[in-house]
């Protein structure tokens, strides 16, 4: 990280402004798929004393137990195909062994998780995806409208760890498999009418980078202003934008602010000092 | 069911005495393993309008899918032995794919359902099975004086429905594999402190038969009295007999009744009339 670009942000522990302040955190198959990198940021993750929800991926998992079984992964465009065996697969995967380890683990580090669905408690209801010019199979698009996400509400005032799998259903009993950063932002956005959230996107590197090859060249604030310029410089690698745009439209929609980077930094200093690229 | 022995209890639906109803029911391989038997179960269950909570077992689908994987079924002296593969498929079927169906159908039903697993919450703590003469592997036995029923608690209040995978954890962050009739009388003795439980046992009979061969020759009370002449009688047959002692070690310990037979008739009928055998 670039030391000359340190910033300051409230404390990760303390009452930000007047609301409440709430820690949406993702992690992927990079944290999930290493027994030692999913330990280390789980400690650091019981650590947060503010309230969290953290949404986890399924990583590679279900990809070599589908192997096993004979259900080949399928993709089309990059976009895994869902089909009735694939849908069992990951809901066993995240929504069982994945979602129920971490629970544990917590659980052991004296975090008092409980594992979800969006079915459960009917927190993320969703709407199977048209089939247009692609049959995305058993892949649902978040219902924003009849979310419950008061449900989560009353789980984290009473003290409790939501631990979200990628996972929705369709209202008529059939579950869907749903995008990880899709599921976080919209919890994000929909409790950033009650809480002062936090989106924390773990990823594979430190953060933004200034610079592809360079490792230590995170950017550690951007503004819209600086997006702007980033891009009119053509900066940033192709595989961030997305991302950078998902975050803004998240600040937009209410959510107070984001923070882009690798989960052994965005989480192990508790001080006022900002590890990884903070969007707001 | 023998007509002369109907008897008459609180409706199904109505406030029983002082406390708070509540509904602690169990199905097993039966009810879980034929989608028709189940979603008529379901049906019937999600009609409950009294507080509710489900515990389900696993069925064949975990012996299925362990046979795909090359995990074997092992069992000595009947029980089943818990190695490090059984516990991920268990964590996987009954938590992932039996708990998540189970909820998405009574989602649709407009059950509000939430699928949980003695880890979540930390609602069923255990300890790993001691290594005697037999080493159970991965199998808990209820910690009950760590039980934190109370987030069962507030999760029913809240007009949520849980439903309860047979696993619980030993707080040093590994899932255990616990008996689903155990844990179904173990929740209803905790919450018969604040609720007059109705603890539901469904199996594959019309409930305790005055004659094996004769399945419609159920008896509808058994009190102690009743328990201790059918024993002289030599009236029951053996497999009966531990459901029957559980059913009364319940009752002594604070549940106010006990419910055995088939799940067909369980809960179809919501008059005051009981099917099946009441013990009490």
């Amino acid at each position: 990280m670039s030391e000359n670009n340190k910033i300051e942000v409230d404390s990760l522990n303390s009452p930000l402004g007047v609301g409440v302040k709430l820690f949406v955190i993702k992690i992927g198959g990079n944290v999930i798929d290493e027994d030692a990198s999913l330990q280390a940021f789980l400690k650091d993750f019981a650590q947060i004393k503010a309230a969290k929800i953290l949404i986890h991926g399924g990583g590679k998992i279900a990809t070599k137990l589908g192997d096993k079984l004979g259900i080949e992964s399928k993709y089309v465009n990059g976009r895994r195909i869902t089909d009735e065996a694939t849908i069992d697969l990951v809901t066993m995967v995240y929504g069982g062994l994945v979602n129920k380890n971490i629970v544990a683990k917590l659980q052991a580090l004296n975090c008092n998780a409980i594992g979800l669905t969006g079915a459960d408690a009917n927190i993320i209801p969703a709407i199977k995806r048209p089939v247009k010019e692609i049959d995305y199979g058993f892949v649902g698009d978040v219902d924003t409208s009849k979310m419950q996400v008061d449900n989560l509400q009353l789980l984290l005032s009473a003290g409790l760890t939501p631990i979200i799998a990628p996972l929705t259903h369709d209202g008529k009993g059939q579950m869907l498999n749903t995008n990880a950063d899709t599921i976080a932002s919209t919890l994000a956005v929909a409790l950033g009418k009650k809480y002062d959230v936090r989106l924390i996107y773990c990823f594979e590197k430190k953060g933004v980078l200034e610079s592809v090859e360079d490792d230590n060249s995170v950017i550690n604030l951007i503004t819209k202003d600086k997006y702007q310029q980033l891009l009119a410089d053509k900066k940033l690698f192709d595989g961030i934008i997305p991302k950078i745009d998902n975050a803004f439209d998240a600040i937009n929609a209410g959510v107070k602010e984001v923070l882009i980077g690798d989960a052994k930094d965005l989480l192990k200093n508790v001080t006022d000092e900002v590890n990884g690229t903070l969007i707001k």
